[in-house]
């Protein structure tokens, strides 16, 4: 395992992905971690899901992904290391992890039973996820049993998600569709407009909106010289359509 | 001594952070640096004062932490170099470390007397508190006179603290009293409202707000899926009452 | 080479920081890789221009900068590995690194030709400037064409720049003007407001605007206890005027 990457919704604002940090470097101090993304939108695994296997799709594994979108923290939730093409995820069971199992051609899905000495209520990112990640990245055995794909949550999740799940600071919208599935005549509607593809911003007018494949190979809604979350009005959560053409 | 970790008021925008990081890398290339928090309340080291314990509680040691919230730089408050059940703390001597010291069985607070060669007027962080920082994590000596704890700035300070020390990206509002000190029957009275205590989010209502012992064990105020801070209204500086039941 | 800064206007939001660390790691796994900046103004090289030498002027080499301001990605403006006064800077030909090579007295500029057997439309910043600066860090060899330094886009900027170049959280306005071309009784107009030198904050009264060299070598617009930004109502890419006394 080359490193850890943390992805979270805790925001980079306060102490929360630090202290993850200080735990993997105690633990796993071979690991080279990596904050990778902090600002996922709060409390929202299903949005995540569909970002998730988009963000590890281009970096070399194998690699350790410590997953915290936990709304139901301090619940009945389980937690779930899975591998999946080579790579490990350690997260809540709560759907984020669905979307990587879903499309990897080998996976495994172990349900931790391992539990802390320890564990404060409302942040188990530090005190349960971050130490699993760092036994499993050591080699070390995490007790647990292994489950089966439909057993985990999300397992029903759709292949692609027709909402934005994330917006940028340039104003992108990012979507939950994989720009590989569509036709480059599908025309995307968001909200009354409807947007063409375009391969980059120049190619289109200053202040049009468009859509193209983005760095991680999604369908990404942008505008040229503008911001496409304010000029469609969109965000997390939004819901969008495309139409194929006749 | 295992890291350094940086604490500071300095955001996560701007060069500040990252030109600490770099002079301590410099200095200090055994050293893994983590940015445990960089959005304190700018420019109030009496609120961060009981924030420092607690984030450092939890930590394994030994850890030396490089802390910075200095609204006087540039003016003459010292520069202390702490030694506190076995973590190491520099910073200002404005308050900032004082609940560190109070708390400790073992400590040692050193006056630092060393000074760099060229010295900005505005960030004494990168110019003299990291430098200080780096030879403390190299075991170099450090040129200073131990002081006794009553010639600290802010030894008088209590050692909980009735007010809101730091609101969270989900509104969550944090306190300066430590949760060990109160009885669960204990209602804590914000503005107008009175909350009480839940051990977490899902054992209260949609919409409720109550106190719960938070993952640094301190005080802290929330909403089950909502935001405390706008619906208490309240903010870091702001003052709260533990009410106790007759 | 002791490390890699990242000079961005990616913001700390977002995935695109951390999968470029993702790839430096990957590929260049001995370098130490400091985010110095990240929320650069978007989009605007020719103020980053002004800051990236004052960044990059207190910070211990030979350091790699990898640079990445680029509102063209997907046009069809070049790449450029420069080499100033033992540093090296990664970026997009723009005028991004034009100051830093027009005051360095010991340059060299190579256009890069060496293209990635992928690239996405979007973000030459993972795809492209990233496998260069790991490159240049290994001291792999990197094929380009020497170019002069006419040949740059940018070239012909002014040494200095009268306006603001960027605002920090404390609101504090950096401006394009090195501190040390300029006599301490200039003045500088600021909107309709005059603002005299002063050594540091609290050399002036609560709430007075002032100019002061800050600790990048640059003229600083600040507050004492307050926000420059609100109370001169400037930002980034606002113009300012010295005035010379008689």
């Amino acid at each position: 395992m080359r490193g850890i990457a943390l992805v979270t919704d805790f925001g980079d604002q306060g102490p929360y992905v630090g202290q993850m940090e200080l735990c993997l470097t105690e633990r796993a101090p071979q690991a080279q971690v990596t904050r990778l993304i902090s600002d996922l939108p709060p409390f929202r695994p299903d949005l995540a899901a569909y970002l998730l296997p988009a963000l590890a799709r281009d970096v070399a594994g194998p690699m350790l992904y410590l997953c915290v979108v936990d709304p139901s923290v301090g619940g009945e939730r389980g937690v779930l290391a899975v591998e999946a093409d080579g790579n490990w995820f350690v997260g809540p069971d709560n759907g984020l992890m669905a979307l990587v199992v879903r499309r990897a051609a080998q996976r495994r899905v172990l349900r931790v039973t391992w539990r802390p000495r320890q564990m404060s209520a409302s942040f188990h990112g530090r005190d349960m996820l971050a130490p699993v990640a760092a036994m499993l990245f050591n080699g070390e055995r995490v007790d647990g049993e292994e489950i089966g794909v439909g057993e985990m949550a999300g397992n029903d999740s759709p292949q692609d998600r027709r909402c934005i799940i994330y917006g940028d600071r340039y104003g992108n919208l990012l979507t939950g569709l994989r720009a590989g599935q569509l036709d480059r005549r599908t025309t995307i509607q968001a909200g009354p407009n409807v947007l063409r593809f375009a391969r980059t911003f120049c190619e289109v007018p200053s202040g049009t909106a468009f859509w193209y494949e983005d760095a991680f190979g999604l369908v990404e809604l942008a505008v040229n010289q503008g911001r496409a979350d304010q000029l469609l009005g969109l965000g997390p959560g939004d819901g969008i359509t495309p139409l194929v053409s006749a």
